[in-house]
């Protein structure tokens, strides 16, 4: 049996958009900025995604930007925010646990002379409102957090923060980080006051290699790649026509049965935690229920290093993840897992279940099976 | 009939690509920073794609960049060099006809505070040697010229340009924009002493939304996208496997049969010119033979406007570009054509027809045909 439960570094791509995107290799293939026939054709592919994505966060199509992934998603809303509104200050806020794209553009932009708080979390991995009002002050342009972390699925107060925001100084910008978020919640950038909402397409069944940004309309925010002037300026460079085409499907296939999907993944989370937390030794990093993500389930194993479980694991077909899978560096120690106050060996030994709509029961079944069977056997090796 | 003469805006994906990409939606979907054996079938994806273009380049695999187009190619070395070295020098020589995603990363330079030289170019399009020699100084730190023009096919002296820098200055980075030259000409950037070269996926019938970069090994450059420090901390961001894999198969193919591709596009070029200078009143901006690309026949209609030629071909099921295409702008007038000193009435009729490896010569005279046709309709429409 196979067990793929590493769904938050990155799905499988669903039919209906392995469909569309072979239309855009085979018959719309031309250049959206061409002028001829072909060219509307391939247009038409990213203005029926952005029509679709808009409807489901229930904003304007012109306010959804093509970017080539996640990545480029925070670092435009980031460095763009930035350098377009520095003569309004050079402070920024953002949290201890954000994803690696989030925290190295904040460590770039410091090295250009903007200072960052790093908010802290409490020990399920939620930002403390609290400092967050503390940290605000006369020169903060942009608050960015992370809708829910990738690590450990802690989502985060995003609407209590935008009302704090509203009260102690309205025109800060407010970025989400909803990558790990989107397909899982109902998300209204309008009516929950976010300025700025990033998504990535290979976390919600579509391609890698697209994302997209939602940007408010009348935010100042300036490109950071420059050519053609393809979407309204803000992102150059000859559309991914088949990458747009396929996260609109996926986007659009996920948000049609939202709700009996989330409410499956709540039950397999909940079952899960459940029956892990009758093993000794096992410390569930994630909180149950609705106060976190339903998809994401980080257990420490302590007695047993990561690795060595996930490789245990992989033999039997069974595929999870090691700290956050989205970093190259794979032994990074987790930040996620440090700011909520782990002790080492509870950080050593943590290991990320995630599923996706796909998930059986069958799947987390076996899984519990094969960590029954090799956990008491991995800790006699380890031990010696 | 139909014929797509708009190969310099996009080309069709070809079948082993294609073939290729579907393997990595379905089978080989892992995120290539996994640790598992889903992660490590992707990661091979990407190694085999930038072991056979190092391979075609005779450079090393590690000099190989993915990114997400030529755009972000062209965007990437400029301001990557130019922020890593502005200690030792803030001049940049670069060409008036390079495409706009290096002539507007130019101007953002600028506004960093970089000084940027626009080279002239005579009146086949072709850079002036001694133009380079005399701006050299000593402060430049780069110079930036595109292989092929894509406008009008114009080549640049490449080698003698790495020359003069060797003479000169050694020290300074050759930038070459090679979006329209690869997959039509030998390329080899070390013979050819040159440092950073950038690449499109879908002008090679790849898939859109993906490029790559040659950097040399040991060139001081600054990555512009920060993240999980994905291809060595040089570009974040989960890889585009399905891309990656695609461009590495759709630039094998082109290069499997190059010699004879090429020769066959050369006849077709200068077939398509000779007939086209029967015709009255009719400019052909694009040098015949091996002075210029294969590819790409740009031609005045004098006396009618190139939208209006362009659309009565469109209904005729004949795609061509006015202008590069490969601007969102699409009325923008050339700045190729200004640079090398056409007239108003031969730039605003100017229309380019661009070759791919599958253009027939059926296509070249139904596009002959069907133009001999039109012309004297349309001048005598246009004329009222």
């Amino acid at each position: 049996m196979e067990a793929y439960l590493d769904n938050s570094a990155t799905t499988k791509v669903i039919g209906e958009a392995k469909e569309i995107m072979q239309k855009t290799f085979e018959q719309d293939y031309g250049n959206p900025s061409s002028m001829h026939l072909k060219g509307v054709a391939a247009e038409k592919h990213i203005k029926a995604s952005a029509s679709c994505i808009a409807k489901l966060l229930k904003v304007e199509e012109k306010e959804i930007l093509f970017t080539s992934g996640g990545t480029e998603s925070n670092n435009l809303a980031i460095i763009g925010i930035a350098l377009a509104n520095r003569r309004s200050g050079k402070h920024i806020i953002t949290t201890a646990v954000e994803h690696a794209s989030v925290l190295y553009t904040m460590a770039f932009l410091e090295e250009q002379g903007f200072r960052v708080t790093y908010l802290p979390v409490n020990d399920r991995g939620v930002v403390e409102l609290q400092e967050l009002e503390n940290a605000i002050s006369d020169d903060t342009i942009l608050v960015s957090v992370m809708y829910v972390n990738n690590e450990v699925g802690a989502v985060m107060p995003i609407n209590e923060i935008s009302q704090i925001i509203r009260n102690k100084k309205p025109d800060i910008i407010f970025h989400v980080d909803a990558i790990q978020a989107f397909g899982k919640y109902e998300i209204y950038p309008k009516r929950q006051h976010i300025d700025l909402l990033s998504v990535s397409g290979h976390k919600i069944h579509g391609p890698k290699g697209i994302g997209f940004l939602y940007i408010r309309d009348k935010v100042k925010i300036k490109p950071i790649l420059f050519g053609g002037g393809q979407q309204r300026g803000m992102r150059s460079g000859t559309e991914n026509v088949p990458g747009i085409a396929g996260i609109g499907k996926a986007a659009e296939v996920v948000y049609s049965s939202l709700s009996q999907n989330v409410e499956r993944l709540y039950e397999l989370k909940d079952y899960m935690i459940e029956e892990l937390e009758k093993l000794d030794r096992v410390k569930v990093n994630s909180s149950a229920g609705r106060d976190a993500a339903p998809h994401i389930v980080n257990v420490s194993f302590v007695g047993v290093r990561s690795e060595v479980l996930l490789h245990a694991l992989e033999d039997r077909g069974i595929y999870v993840s090691s700290g956050s899978a989205c970093s190259s560096n794979k032994h990074a120690v987790s930040a996620t897992l440090k700011a909520m106050g782990l002790k080492a060996e509870e950080i050593e030994s943590a290991v990320r279940f995630s599923f996706c709509i796909f998930t059986t029961r069958e799947e987390v079944d076996y899984a519990l099976e094969v960590i029954k069977e090799l956990l008491p056997v991995l800790r006699k090796y380890t031990r010696k």
